[in-house]
């Protein structure tokens, strides 16, 4: 596979509240193509700084793409730069200046003297005009090395690429295109994933997998290369058999859904509704949800039951319970759920209640300790965790196993 | 002034369309701390390509900060990286082997053997222990260069930067240190806070302003360098005087708190409770206002509305209401303000209904249609907004505007 390098060069692309939007464009288009995007830096208008990481960089992969440092400005350092790391000179081009020329007497403004700088390219570079811009993209070749260099304004790069760039690399392309197997799984904490995968890993060394974990979930991405196109076939089947024999209902989606898109798709399928009491999270349950459009469709309710008051009034909790085995106990969300069913009038009743932290916990309790229940026509379900981390992590924790709770329920799974 | 370089290790972060956040926020600190970032780099989890990458940028910078790839799993080679790079053993290290132990304990599960390669770092380096993971940080002294490992979860990595990694660093800064000013406004667009900073600019102009706006929130960042301390000080107190001159009752904090925060230490100090009617949010105003710890001392409950019949059975909003005016209206709004007042015995109520979109909207109510409303002893207070933006976008600045809301009746702006 060939890999890449991108470089985004611009000093404001470091300060803090600049996100770089052009380089997880290009980064997903190539990574589609079949490139191997090995790493991105971003880096200050520094000359110096930017071609002795070029002329570095050079000998770790077969492309450099830089984006941005064009323009016509003293702080507009990347050609020279890239001229002084491959040992070009910058050659002026007359095609590129006539087509500035043109550009500024189209939009009938004077043309500053500085621009002219922009017609200057590494010699024996192929260019791309700029439609919407002054400053041209270049393609050069450098050994066995090539070096493209982009306009940094998104409106100048992304029609670029797509118009001349991606087209070119496309010719640099061997088949067969690399696969990408994905699965996302819920409940299980990634050193127990990476436990269960073990003998896979074994069996298929020669695999790139990458676990990617966050509270209550962890993405599976499993990379399959092979040169010939009927046993890479044969392996993407065998290779997604022995991850579903693994994993099985841990699995919750293929396709990078949430959990809480694919709990509300079950939801629909079965024709079920849901209403929610939620303590500890405080209404992250029930945000998640209806984060999904279309929620109302399925979602009838939800309470955040933060005093023992509102559980009684609003979930007929009785308060002998909440007296003999607290607020964050069994008992009580069991009652939460079922009330909230009775109430809501719904299918399914769903309850949280727990110490988020740092404070309320005692010596039975510790912060993190998490009751969760599921209330539905024939069956009650309830789950007890203690989850680590702080308050955002525990809301968030207790949310994944309790749509995950959600989602097993509809499957058919206790 | 001593430059850092960032290195985000990880092959997701460059293939799967992840926004490293991070990085942004660790610039930012170390930014306002005096330190210049020159360069950041997202490398894939190739031990071969890191390990070269930071043997080269030792010459170009003082400090390296890695963020990631320090797991158990076998994609994690940030550490072989580093030692590789400046030709240092692995060492074992029992308290940090103590400490992972111990936080297994605690939540009474089984330790997996691959966990102990977490316990082995750079020879001679300074650790910090990992309070809400496994993988330390690390501080290791090569030559002139500092290199630093953090772990890749933010809910790791910014209170181990908070507490250990950035009090350490600023002990390098030098004199004097550049002094940066910090306003969080809300309820205006960033177009007109930057027309009214206008003739500050002018006044001001050669101070570094930066603006950072998101939904219903524009925060204003301003740095201050000065090699004289007295001048500085002088420079420090009119600029703080003139924005606060300019932007009053706008600005809500100075210190970076969130508006949730704000608002629940005005509630704690008027001695106020309140409760909570959202339908179009769907819990994530709740959600916010939990997210603050000791939140549960003036917030009673939320009630989740997204039905017309739980708007109606559980907040007293007369069906007729709905009926002439829609579920998304000023009347409706009042009068779920009015209820969750009322049945939950407390002294503000607080309510959204709105269409956070795609879908549900019509000719006269379009998608970003929020109706905001304020019921309290003496007061009612309402608001009608149409926010642009997607489902998410939406509810947050719902959110956003609610909490200003209550914010500006706490300190008696109407």
């Amino acid at each position: 596979m060939k890999t890449v390098e991108i470089f985004c060069i611009g000093t404001e692309l470091l300060s803090f509240n600049k996100t770089d939007t052009n380089s997880l464009w290009l980064a997903e288009k190539l990574e589609s193509m079949g490139f191997c995007v090995i790493a991105k830096h971003i880096v200050k208008d520094d000359v110096n700084l930017l071609q002795r990481l070029i002329r570095q960089e050079l000998h770790n992969t077969d492309i450099i793409i830089t984006i941005g440092g064009l323009g016509p400005t003293q702080d507009d350092v990347t050609c020279q730069a890239v001229c002084q790391a491959i040992n070009k000179e910058l050659v002026f081009t007359e095609n590129i200046w006539e087509s500035i020329q043109q550009r500024f007497m189209q939009r009938k403004r004077s043309l500053p003297d500085i621009t002219k700088v922009q017609a200057y390219i590494p010699e024996g570079s192929d260019y791309f005009l700029n439609k919407v811009g002054s400053a041209p993209g270049t393609w050069t070749s450098y050994q066995n090395n090539i070096i493209i260099m982009l306009p940094g304004p998104p409106l100048e790069m992304i029609p670029m690429c797509e118009n001349d760039v991606l087209p070119k690399l496309e010719q640099l392309i061997e088949e067969p295109k690399p696969a990408r197997l994905y699965y996302g799984t819920a409940g299980l904490p990634e050193s127990l994933v990476e436990e269960k995968l073990f003998p896979f890993y074994q069996k298929f060394n020669e695999l790139q997998v990458t676990l990617l974990a966050s509270p209550g979930q962890v993405d599976i991405y499993i990379l399959i290369i092979n040169e010939n196109a009927s046993i890479r076939e044969t392996l993407i089947q065998e290779v997604d058999k022995e991850i579903m024999l693994i994993l099985k209902d841990y699995i919750y989606t293929r396709t990078e859904k949430s959990l809480e898109e694919v709990a509300g798709e079950l939801l629909t399928r079965h024709k079920k509704t849901l209403a929610i009491a939620e303590s500890c999270t405080g209404g992250l349950l029930g945000n998640r949800i209806t984060n999904i459009s279309g929620s109302s469709e399925y979602f009838e309710r939800g309470i955040i039951s933060y005093s023992n008051e509102s559980k009684i009034e609003l979930l007929n909790v009785p308060a002998f319970l909440i007296n003999t085995y607290g607020a964050v106990s069994k008992e009580v969300a069991l009652a939460m759920a079922e009330g909230i069913k009775i109430n809501a009038h719904v299918d399914i009743g769903l309850a949280i209640t727990g110490i988020a932290g740092p404070s309320g916990s005692t010596p039975e309790k510790p912060v993190g300790t998490v009751h969760l229940a599921l209330a539905a026509e024939e069956d009650t379900l309830h789950q007890h965790h203690i989850f680590l981390g702080n308050r955002a992590q525990i809301k968030y924790a207790s949310t994944q196993f309790a749509l995950n709770m959600l989602r097993k329920y509809l499957i058919g799974i206790k």
